[in-house]
């Protein structure tokens, strides 16, 4: 199956981030296309393959699949083999329901702190509400952590679509330099050693610099 | 299996509404739990029930599922039968990537003509970027329609977890007397004919008069 997967700018797009871990999860044969953002013509662009305008856009051979979440369950279904979602049907359901909170929510997080991978520095000042929102992500990994650690390092035990869309939040906390309780720097940490998001990042880094 | 659907008020909560349709969907044994939303304790009341504090969330004998999209994955999945998705692998795509886009954008709509089923009135002035999201969606149900109109009235047909995400949207529309192209105007028609929406949409309108 050739597909190809439209993303964003790699320092700064976060939900074309969560979709390339999925297809790297999936091992699926995968052309990345890259749509630079924030330039004249990038609406232009992306309206001609994307029918939101946005990314990220997976082009398959039937159509096209939009928004990270879909692009997620529809790898899912076609990559079994793969286990994109833990396996155990509670485990599941926990790893989807986290997934939805995250891809409808946090807007404070997201707002404040949006995804700067080269970035190294600190707010000046942490508005509360984004803490607020850091809070409960931390208490969402701890759960997770807490139940799911004999089996792996991720939230789930093995990587999963879970982790491709904490990904860029363990990004945030790092580039921006947020304090955080054991569980989660550790979590941070697993998210930075995780191959697949080594290789973005060290992707995005050039892409800053050049 | 004992299912309960934690829900907010109907006149209000659209995402109370699409859980509830897709419980509906499922043909699933589940009561409805009711909290009424902006009361001084309504935040306490949800905490003991959802990990979010929000509706809608599932209480399974296996613990909570929340948000809508994760509480429709999780139905789907235990009532095969009941084809909450789209049967055809490239219709379910596109059913998924419509709902995942409902499910995170939108916010120009859902902030200028929040849910309020009882309403029967139109905004002095509709702001542009809410004008927009209409043409967006309206162009979602054309293509929809078209693809799928010969195997019944609903976006790919038979009622889906489409519908059920739609469903609010509809409402919007009709009750903030939304100037609508005739695709649009029709499918409206047919949510206010769907039996599931129409007890909900009753229970509402007593709701606001009690």
């Amino acid at each position: 199956m050739a597909l190809q997967l439209v993303i964003g700018d790699k320092n700064y797009s976060s939900w074309s981030l969560r979709a390339a871990l999925a297809v790297d999860l999936a091992g699926a044969d995968c052309e990345e296309l890259r749509v630079r953002l924030f330039q004249p013509d990038s609406r232009a662009q992306l309206l001609r393959c994307s029918p939101t305008g946005k990314v990220p856009v997976l082009l398959t051979e039937q159509g096209a699949v939009w928004d990270s979440l879909a692009i997620a369950e529809y790898l899912a279904e076609c990559y079994p083999e793969a286990q994109l979602w833990p396996q155990e049907q509670q485990a599941r359901a926990l790893a989807r329901s986290i997934c939805a909170e995250m891809h409808s929510g946090f807007t404070a997080l997201r707002s404040h702190l949006p995804m700067d991978l080269a970035r190294d520095k600190a707010l000046a000042e942490l508005p509360d509400e984004a803490q607020a929102d850091i809070d409960r992500i931390c208490a969402i990994w701890a759960g997770c952590r807490e139940r799911y650690a004999s089996t792996g390092n991720y939230l789930f035990g093995q990587a999963s679509i879970a982790d491709a869309f904490y990904a860029p939040v363990a990004a945030r906390l790092r580039s921006y330099r947020v304090a955080l309780p054991t569980a989660a720097a550790a979590y941070v940490e697993t998210i930075y050693r995780w191959p697949a998001f080594q290789r973005w990042y060290q992707a995005a880094l050039q892409e800053v610099k050049g």
